[in-house]
């Protein structure tokens, strides 16, 4: 394998603004923990890649399919200042895609097969976690690997699976062996390439959120896809009533074809009112924050955890933003109820548990709505800046 | 109402075996919490009783539909010197039936239905718990209903509900009001009736077996109703693979039907193979003994524990036997393990979460194989005792 | 016993502010659940009283000591409209006194002590929930008592202990006899008239906060009695670090006194810098808000949290405020936080294990600093509007 | 570093008894998962080694002290056909010593302390988990790092700590650092010996187990290492009486002086009546079998839960054992308590927390009853096969 490979890869310039610090973890014009603060200019470009060779405990994957994600969006999106949108963990260039599933090609001899508990072998179709937590540090020792303090990110700060092949350690590559029942040809895949954001979503509302029990109601504040995921999953806890918040219409049908009960438009109708109404005056046992807009629809979750009769709401904030909530101590007090912050998605069993879901019926393939090859990426992913219309981008290797 | 109703009552003489000893809670001659030791010679009148009056706490019932269950059975059978084989709480005589659904007749003025925090109005169907928890002993003070230490049971040491009317307290009361968008006519009440038993196995494996996470994998052994009951509630809590073991064909499609997606007979079929087979290798996140025949089945269940890779497995004791399991402290500590008993059904959102599933499509009625009058509860109670032909037998009031 | 009695006695005038509408649970011109919107003009009065007589639930004590809590300062303090500053459930005239201790006098038949599932016995040393759960509602049949849909509370909208003999329901009562090995006379009672207090603090820290792991850090801001507490609760439950932040020293004091290793005192230095300082970098797992200013004192807890090394950090609002806390949720995502309201003392063990930990040792009754008499508890009241030099003053019968 | 070390060393002849079979990850004359099956004719030598050299994630340390553990007593202990008591994995010729602590002398470019996330430097006082998880299979990846299924541990399989320097990867190693305050000299190094035995407790009874609440009651029965350490464990989280269990004398002094409040003597009274005496027949929250005689102790302690009013018991099983408990489900149903079997000492955050408990205060040092020098280990690991008088015995390094 000596041949080239094309890779959509995230340039940029290192221009840090006034007064930025390198911080602890960053490397002077190439790695920075606050990307919105340095990164200039960016823009994608096709580069040509050497095929990589996996080291002891590395897994070579030929790549079969990768999903487009808010995130390459916003690092491939710049304010007016020229400044990227994306804030965390970024250094460039990187080849982008960390929604990607594929074949295993060549392996390591330390590198393990965690469905065999025996070294990997070729053919075998597998996801990859995108956080390459490093397993050295206090967080990752003490069983906490989405807060390692050491971290690296496939297509933030290392190469990720918009190309043909993708190194990853064989320590968060997962089989998608128990697909194969359900999936055929190309549909594991993409199965496969959704298990990532479903997992975000499931590390969210069941292992942050601590799950709820079957009969328990749920609202969800965003129809992104992680908002649709953690409709799915929570539909197949056992919610009883699954209510999704979205503006837009063809997310909200999305939602419900993937698990949501009913379908609020708070832009159409008082969002607390209709909780209400919908719960007869119940309210709900967890909420989800998944629209980015805390400050804005935090009054309203307060509204129904306040007038609604259900003790120990849970209130998880998934998505990113920068503001702040003005959060009553009283109604989480007289309500018994707790808000949780929720990031990442790797341990805790939720890579294997989503796998197990999804070859148990859990079927998240209608979000990817529309399928691209390679070299229609970067368009696509600029597009998706300012045209929400597909739920999810696919890549898909021919 | 001046009239009189008939009621199925378990009569049997106060003959303690040599040896027994009054407990704390037992009265002589008429109560005891040890029913086998006691009671002699039982049988089946249906005797004339008045219609009872609410006081200010009490709601009185006109009941709908009434289950049998094998307690019942079991009061009503005797060993071959003539005790009775049901162990537990009893006060004879006493009208049996405690799995039923009715309707608000009247109400005492602090008889709050627990829906609208309002004194209960005529007309509201409902359900009760069993479990007459006294709301002043150190577990109730203490949140735990089902450890009450002066406990009455309804259908074991107060009336039952094998009559036309009811006494409950409100406090046991439950509403079947969000049953009425899903079910006609009787089959609110058939639902009904299906609470309690469909809470033995929520409360058994939701609330002390601590639920499981989607994409977890489970093994009920024993199709009897409770056990039927938690394939339902574990498939709808998200469970990859329901395997059920039952050696009766006819309660192994049953628990298929509502919710099961395995069959194990282990009289044709060694159950450690099977369950691993059916997992590729990996075992299972719960188990519930549901069987009654604990020492049978444990050793099986502790080699699907050993052999499969499964960590943290549950193994939750639900039915009650006077028998001891070998249990090997190593397989515990090697699979972090453990053994949990449950009992009963009151307490901690059990009922009404039970209901909310009921109403959002967790259809427990085909369990109801047979409904039958009250003049034929008697003959159909004796039935039972050899024939295990009807998932669950109804009396239904017209 | 048909003498009469004193009783500290908070009389009001109802006199609604405009606007106002009668709460469903509010009964015009006796009871509100918003009392800072309704009662005007507060005096205290000691009024004569017929002793009252124990019915078949209910245990008649003979006060032997109750501590001024603010909230009976709060009721007898009004604004520059006359309004009383006391925002909750109030109902006048009515005696105050809720943190008590007695003596059995007398008992109803069915009054069980939870100590000996017996029927309570005179000369039973006893404190009481002064929370009386109706034991009835929804939350209380799913084991939520502090959460009451039908609550009464002591000494608020029931009369209280500023007298000789009260009144309560045996099932909010708790015997004191653990702690006769470890205090002798009049001491018993002062430690039993802070069990409820502790229970506060222990039902915010152990029940809501989830507890904390032996060797854990610990930050309370506040040094009120309930903060205290908590500071005595968690070096019992194990703490390496508790840090008492708190502006008045003889409060910072009194914590270290009972359990605290550090102060802060945030007027005079960094808050967030000197807890970083303290722990070596690591911030704390759990945070306590008892100030009551949590709007002022959250952008400090966020700082800790974002810049300290420590994962899963908990904060419970315990304090009762009028006021919006500013939180960013990347915060509680990033450092996988969370934060929790915490109200009441009822239920999950609470009192027993308070008494349990008093009898194994944990003093309280240092934070008894000024013992006075009945007729002077008016007095001491209105001073305590202004001074806070006293810890808890507690009024001792004689 | 070109000169030669001594090496405490187990030596013994592959000789599988009849039947044994080549488990998955034993290695033929090498390795086994079943010391007692292959292993004869141990015998201690002491060799010479040549200094190892640490790779980029390893950190070489010069031991300052190492315990004798149980296991190091039974892997040199043969019984009548010449066959090692020890029945776990085991790589011979293997250098003994797992319980140890020392001075960090050089380490790999990727080894991170975790106290500071920075290499290590020289001159760190240290300790280390013995169980060298890999990181990289199933349960690791799930946070199980107890149940690794490619385990490597000290002192067993690989060369351990009798001996001047050790190699150990960094992810095991935790910063003594926070001692320094409280212990001078070679106590740091004693203190730091006792971590790993202090968490093996602390895994069993904090995580495991789930911990307590203060004013709880515990008994433990056992005054081994792990046993007594879980005395000051659980006094130290609150619990209101720690009872132990224990025939010898000298082991029920030493587990009293370190935290237990009451001793039981077995073989003196009966166990079951003098839990309920010292409780006032409330029984415990949590047993802790640490005897190794599971099948003997067993029945007293269902006998606590069954007669004791403590709802909610938790037994957790931690001495290892070849023998099968008579467990009465019944028990465990109407008593609402479980059976738990915990391992290891790794993850979790055992080892920091068990370290800021001792820099807190917790002092384990009086454990260490004898002091050895290197070698003076052979006679004294011989000594203990059947002398228990020493409660540890410690190798000091000069």
């Amino acid at each position: 394998m000596n041949v080239k490979m094309p890779g959509v890869t995230l340039v940029a310039d290192w221009d840090p603004k006034p007064g930025f610090k390198l911080g602890a973890k960053d490397i002077e014009g190439r790695q920075t923990y606050l990307g919105s603060q340095v990164w200039r200019h960016p823009r994608l470009e096709i580069r040509e890649y050497d095929i990589p060779t996996p080291g002891p405990e590395q897994v070579l994957l030929e790549v079969k399919a990768c999903g487009i994600c808010g995130s390459d969006v916003h690092m491939a999106q710049s304010d007016t200042s020229g400044y990227i949108y994306y804030p965390g963990l970024t250094g460039f260039p990187s080849i982008l895609g960390h929604e990607f599933s594929g074949v295993v090609v060549e392996a390591g001899k330390k590198a393990i097969n965690k469905r065999t508990n025996q070294p990997f072998k070729g053919g075998e179709p597998v996801t990859s976690e995108e956080m390459l937590w490093c397993g050295q540090c206090k967080p990752c020792a003490d069983g906490q690997p989405n807060h390692c303090e050491r971290l690296d990110e496939v297509g933030f700060n290392v190469n990720g699976a918009y190309t043909k092949y993708i190194l990853v350690p064989s320590r968060t590559v997962w089989s998608l062996e128990p697909l194969r029942n359900r999936y055929k040809d190309s549909d594991i895949f993409i199965a496969g390439s959704l298990v990532e954001p479903t997992a975000v979503a499931y590390n969210a509302v069941i292992e942050r959120g601590g799950g709820i029990r079957p009969g328990d109601r749920v609202v969800i504040l965003g129809g992104g896809p992680v908002g649709i995921a953690a409709c799915a999953i929570l539909k197949r806890a056992g919610a009883s009533k699954v209510i999704i918040s979205e503006t837009q219409e063809d997310r909200a049908r999305m939602a419900i074809k993937l698990g949501a009960d009913y379908h609020i438009n708070p832009m159409k109708e008082d969002f607390a009112t209709r909780v209400l109404e919908i719960t007869d005056g119940m309210g709900a046992d967890m909420f989800m924050e998944a629209t980015g807009l805390p400050e804005v629809v935090y009054p309203g979750i307060e509204r129904v955890i306040w007038e609604g009769r259900t003790i120990n709401s849970t209130v998880v904030v998934t998505a990113r933003a920068d503001a702040k909530m003005p959060v009553m101590g009283e109604v989480l007090q007289v309500r018994r109820s707790r808000i949780i912050g929720a990031q990442g998605h790797s341990g805790h069993g939720n890579f294997p548990r989503v796998i197990e879901c999804m070859a148990a019926g859990m079927d998240m393939t209608p979000m990817s709505t529309k399928k691209i090859s390679l070299t229609e990426l970067p368009e696509n992913i600029i597009k998706l800046q300012t045209d929400r219309t597909e739920c999810k981008i696919t890549y898909l290797a021919q």
